[in-house]
């Protein structure tokens, strides 16, 4: 395995001996505490491995020795580890149950194919015996993606995991694509791609713990997708297989032959085949980078900008603003040592420009040093005439350092009776700040309504950080006092407030997070009753019996 | 109608009565006949409307009545003038038929619906009487996308001309999209958004005589396409009537909530539904606008300019270079008066800088000053560093006048022997030269092979107009003398050479053209065997009764 599963937490994130970065006694815990009104943090810690007991196994003897023939003894896991590893990925919801040792879903089997034939073989096989197969590379999906479903049927369920097929294939330098095996891990194919001076710079916060199979199944965005693209942009031409055979996508750089099916493989989510390898676009390293803040009076005014520079041709890797209570919470919970006083000064100074609730615009600029040094130029004018203050690279710099970080968070948090979840949409500029209203307002009265103890409150903030000419994404977040006795229920009645806010609203049930299990029943709505049913037929076409992510994207 | 058709040509380009860009005596004559090898160049007018026997109408007068029922008397005509005027697209390929009064293929009807109620209404008629129906816009296919075929069944065809269907629904200045119906010309298009200070900004050469519907329809590409993007690129959204109901596709602008079914209408050609309302992108009217001329010592060089502008993510609008005899096709054919004496000095000037084969390469620059600016000094240092002689702004000027002039050029070359065609198609910067240089021998080769009389010979020229950070399109024209006895027989020949070449050397068979009748064949090739049976299973599933633009796209 590229990263031994022993080495990462089963019901977490990241690796299982890493440092706890919110620490007992660390200042946030009290800041927490208090904004979210709470009597006092209680110790919740997740049930220890040793104490999970999985379901038995669907599989026998015959059938995993049978497995083994085709990829290889140590390629086929069905220890009680990699079954809990497998089980279900990395959101909230995911972790209410893993933590609490609820396994009854779980894969009977883990398969880590290493090429194209193993995979057909061991399809072959599911197709056969009528047994699920659900793709896995990274595990980190945050909407059920992965998890070990057999659907309807009362089925076995293999869980594929792609990340021994991790291999570069091609880099055309003269085309600026590379073709890739879709099981390598963000980091693994940066790492490649650099040492020949190249780039995909596909980082969304996941990076460190996801596949490339994973970013182009679910339709994912990198934090840069401005400049780089969200998958489906990227994406140039795809293997996949298929219960009905191998299915390599058209390849050109544009086409009017008929519809581009590679946009059917982007948000395919793993129900009508397995994508084994792809060939994306790639840009040379950047010869500079540069992340700079500027701070507006309001949101309103910050999203007029974003708007702008959208407009006006600006080479820009990224623009992300956070609402005020964003703004406030990270400024807040940043906390720390040493940084109390420059702090206050900071608030000093912001209260003297009028700036009581100031929203941060962060502009991430990448590419050569003329593009940067104009992008620089035209979107700290397009910022100033929108009323911002410029407050230089810190803010940037701040970011960029940890834009990995938030998701290490999580742990300590859910250990300490707090829930956080995520979730995001995006829609036309004419409806950002309505949208942005209203999905505040619905998460916030769920909170509200669902809080274990009078008094308590949540937070909630958001942030556009991925935008186009015709609108952008809005990500909110919110951080609760977690119900214990009802933590699922919970989650459910916030999720669907927020969920339905967005539908009515005019928004996408997801920008980038994609649909798995837990946007599914949204996802008929969106796509009209004839998209809907374009897309079951597609499935049935290619995967009559049902076999691959059972459950997943189409209910 | 919009725009009458008594007013247009009903065999060849533009109005009946404009004036003839080559008149009898022009200066390009002679030339064109001298680099064909030709001894002279015959009289070969159309066959006048008048001696066109057109084939009896398979609808009988209960079914024009019903017709007219729907959608009012005036909306459905069955003259000659009409079926002969929709019988055919304007390909070259079609000319040959339509200009010998061949005039098989024919609508029996024509139908002018006014609203989607209209569409669904007619639609259901034909369901029941089991009638093709063909949709049609400005009827500027050149790959036989709008032809009256009835498909493998013998029963009568309805073309449906929806240019009827022209109005502007709205337009969000905000999110800088507007909603029109699919009929609406590009004149019209462009006319209504500058009224409003916007601009959609898709300008093929067919611009005059083309609609919306059809540029989504056939994934179409404007000559700005580096700053508009081709059709699939602008394309928020859109409302098909199908067989099963109205499809209202998703139209956030950007999301992960499945595969984007968009992208299953850009390319469809009217076999999955009629197109009938669009959301497209739409920009500020451009501040200014710069085109300007560079010229390279061979295409090698000029490409790899075109390669390094896209990569450097400077906002072009155009980048348009064509190879070496193209270059001097359009600097000889251009002639006329008074430009003898500049035309003899530039070439002197030329040989002193060593540039014997000169390969022309026009930057558009679109947007606001600022970005103007930026890119000019960008590109014309790219252009330095890979060798170019900068030209001014001349070639670029009279190259922006003259932009959608070519197709009316056609007509009096066919009235004189000649034969005129275009084919296109895309690939990697790495298969550039090679392709190219393949399908240009193969063309020349088949015109070799199949020329009217010995020591004639054709013309094959051909430039990149549309360039990706992957690739760029290759668009070829081929001037031939015509071999008056098969016709059909010569055009098929080059035809299907330059079409295997293209394959074979990993080209699409169009970047922007489409499929239509023409390229079907190539279709599946390119598609592959799974991807050919999804579009299958999507024609089935949209249109399980086939009478859909039956014969077009898929075979």
């Amino acid at each position: 395995m590229t990263i031994d599963r022993q080495s990462l937490r089963w019901n977490g994130w990241g690796k299982a001996d890493q440092e706890n970065p919110l620490p007992e006694g660390a200042a946030q815990w009290e800041f927490i505490r208090t904004a979210l009104g709470m009597r006092a943090l209680p110790s919740t810690p997740a049930k220890r491995f040793t104490d999970v007991v999985l379901p038995k196994s669907r599989l026998n003897a015959d059938a995993i020795s049978r497995l083994k023939e085709i990829v290889g003894n140590n390629q086929v896991r069905d220890d009680d580890y990699e079954r809990a590893f497998h089980a279900r990925g990395k959101s909230y919801h995911d972790l209410l149950y893993v933590r609490a040792g609820k396994l009854e879903v779980a894969p009977d089997a883990v398969v880590y194919p290493r090429s194209i034939d193993e995979v057909e073989l061991v399809m072959k096989y599911c197709l056969k015996n009528n047994i699920a197969l659900v793709p896995y590379g990274g595990g980190s999906s945050v909407v059920g993606g992965v998890n070990a479903q057999s659907g309807a049927l009362d089925r076995a369920v293999i869980t594929l995991d792609m990340t021994l097929m991790n291999r570069v294939l091609k880099i055309d330098k003269k085309s600026m694509t590379a073709t890739l095996q879709a099981g390598i891990y963000g980091p693994e194919l940066e790492k490649a791609l650099n040492e020949h001076g190249v780039t995909l710079s596909h980082f969304p916060q996941s990076f460190e713990f996801s596949t490339l199979g994973g970013w182009i199944a679910a339709r994912g965005a990198g934090q840069q997708s401005n400049r780089y693209g969200k998958a489906e942009k990227w994406l140039v031409s795809a293997v996949l297989v298929t219960p009905k055979g191998i299915w390599k996508t058209e390849s050109t750089p544009a086409s009017a032959a008929g519809p581009n099916l590679n946009q059917l493989v982007a948000g395919s989510e793993g129900t009508l085949g397995i994508i084994c390898e792809a060939t994306v676009k790639i840009h040379e390293v950047p010869e500079e980078k540069d992340y700079r803040g500027y701070l507006f009076k309001d949101f309103a005014s910050g999203v007029k900008a974003v708007r702008a520079i959208n407009h006006a041709d600006i080479p820009v890797a990224m623009v992300r603003l956070s609402d005020a209570p964003e703004t406030y919470f990270f400024q807040a919970a940043s906390g720390g040592s040493g940084s109390g006083l420059k702090a206050k000064l900071q608030s000093l100074y912001l209260k003297a420009k009028g700036l009581t609730a100031p929203c941060l615009m962060l502009v991430g600029l990448e590419g050569d040093k003329e593009s940067v040094a104009y992008a620089r130029t035209r979107t700290a004018a397009i910022a100033e005439r929108y009323g911002a203050t410029a407050i230089g690279t810190g803010a940037g710099k701040k970011w960029y350092q940890g834009r990995f970080h938030s998701p290490h968070m999580r742990d300590p948090m859910m250990d300490h009776g707090l829930g956080i979840d995520t979730l995001e949409t995006s829609t036309t500029w004419a409806n950002m700040l309505t949208l942005h209203e209203k999905v505040t307002k619905a998460i916030d009265e769920a909170i509200s309504a669902n809080t274990p103890e009078p008094g308590e409150r949540g937070i909630v903030m958001a942030h556009v950080s991925h935008s186009y000419p015709d609108g952008a994404s809005l990500y909110f977040t919110f951080l609760i006092p977690r119900k214990l006795d009802d933590e699922v229920g919970q989650w459910l009645a916030i999720k669907r407030a927020a969920s339905d806010a967005i539908l009515a609203g005019g928004g996408t049930i997801s920008h980038h997070h994609g649909v798995g299990t837990d946007h599914a029943p949204w996802l008929a709505e969106e796509k009209g009753p004839q998209g809907y049913r374009l897309l079951k037929t597609l499935k049935a076409e290619c995967d009559p019996d049902g076999i691959l992510n059972p459950g997943k994207l189409l209910t």
